[in-house]
């Protein structure tokens, strides 16, 4: 049972001497100096995770978008704006060593194809704003090599599971954590949320809970599946 | 000088009886149910201004955009999020009445022409999104009848003294304040500020200092200047 799983694994300390990553919040992508593209992510639910990875024992670097909540004891967090730095923070992490990566970010799948050096004036009533996609950074680290554990989630509002899947497998995720941001009473700037985790050949419902609560049973899910994957871990000693 | 001024003023209540409605924050513009396209107005300045009018006297309505500020005690809080929905909020505090307006919003140019009901899903490797004009809030409240007495901001980049001097005629304004935000050290999410306020046949340079001490400074100018256009506020009884 889930709520056990979870209790055994924070007992033994089960991340104890892992790395992990954690990105968080949304990104923001400059338009000019003052206008920027973003989204409603609050990074609750990356920092959920990060305390509970701490509490699991592990060493965890929390790379976070613009948000507005405190660090946890021992986290380390590295600040960034845009998907671009973001990126670029995920892969000097992974060069640091990261036995999982947890892409909890709101990436902007797009930015300005250009950032204008001085404030935009006002023009004609109708203008357009030309982008330009951004890197998928979680499928770039779920593509390194060597790659850690990685878990990604979806935000999505319609078909969620189909979407999960499919993500799961064109971006060789471990793991893939999906929401159904259409419920106005969970996500985003919720303190609680609900939530289907995918694996290949498997998958579990968490029920509406805190974020805390989520948190500790994703990062419990997870070291089951890198455990299954990766059975060293199991020995892990306490 | 100013400080004295500022000082006799607050000292006599000033705006005692007043109705002021101030504007602050960013607005943001959705361009699906978890994207939209905002700026980095902080909102401190408009909220140090709400704090000032209330030492000075006046009954303040304050037409927030969203940020991470506490409500000043005793002022009239009402949250927006879209320019549209912030200038509804803004004529119907006008219809309440209203003899001061405030416009420290940064409200965003344009909004996308259309909001996509679903999230969009990450198309080809550029888009562009289609941007539409927002109404002008100051410029539609200072060219109402009857109108209330109106403040400006101007937040510019570059040529900072033509374009403030072109926005308060072009927009009727009665007084506009300006800053170089261009300057890291004040501005946006800075706790200081310095400006320059321009009126008909006048203008004052205001020095860096905290964002209250400057709200103070520019509530007296604002005085000041509306007891030269109605002088029954000068006899304003203590």
């Amino acid at each position: 049972e889930l709520a056990q799983l979870s209790a055994n694994l924070f007992a033994v300390g089960s991340l104890t001497g892992k790395r992990v990553v954690i990105t968080a919040g949304p990104t923001r992508e400059a338009i000019d100096p003052v206008r920027y593209i973003s989204n409603h992510s609050s990074g609750k639910m990356g920092y959920a995770l990060a305390q509970a990875c701490i509490e699991a024992g592990a060493h965890v670097t929390l790379i976070s978008g613009p948000v507005h909540l405190p660090t946890p004891d021992r986290v380390q967090r590295v600040n960034v704006t845009s998907a671009l730095q973001m990126l670029a923070a995920s892969q000097q992490a992974l060069a640091e060593g990261c036995d999982m990566f947890i892409a909890t970010a709101a990436v902007a799948d797009y930015r300005p194809a250009a950032v204008a050096e001085q404030k935009i004036k006002k023009q004609g009533d109708e203008i357009v704003i030309e982008l330009v996609k951004n890197p998928d950074i979680v499928a770039t680290i779920a593509q390194s090599t060597p790659r850690p554990f990685v878990l990604g989630f979806a935000a999505e509002t319609q078909y969620v599971e189909n979407y999960a899947r499919a993500k799961l497998e064109a971006k060789k995720l471990d793991m893939i954590a999906c929401n159904d941001v259409s419920r106005a009473d969970i996500g985003f700037q919720s303190d609680d949320n609900a939530m289907t985790v995918f694996w290949r050949g498997g998958y579990q419902k968490l029920d509406k809970a805190n974020k805390s609560l989520i948190a500790r049973q994703l990062v419990a899910l997870c070291v089951q599946q890198l455990s299954a994957i990766n059975p060293a871990i199991a020995h892990n000693p306490s």
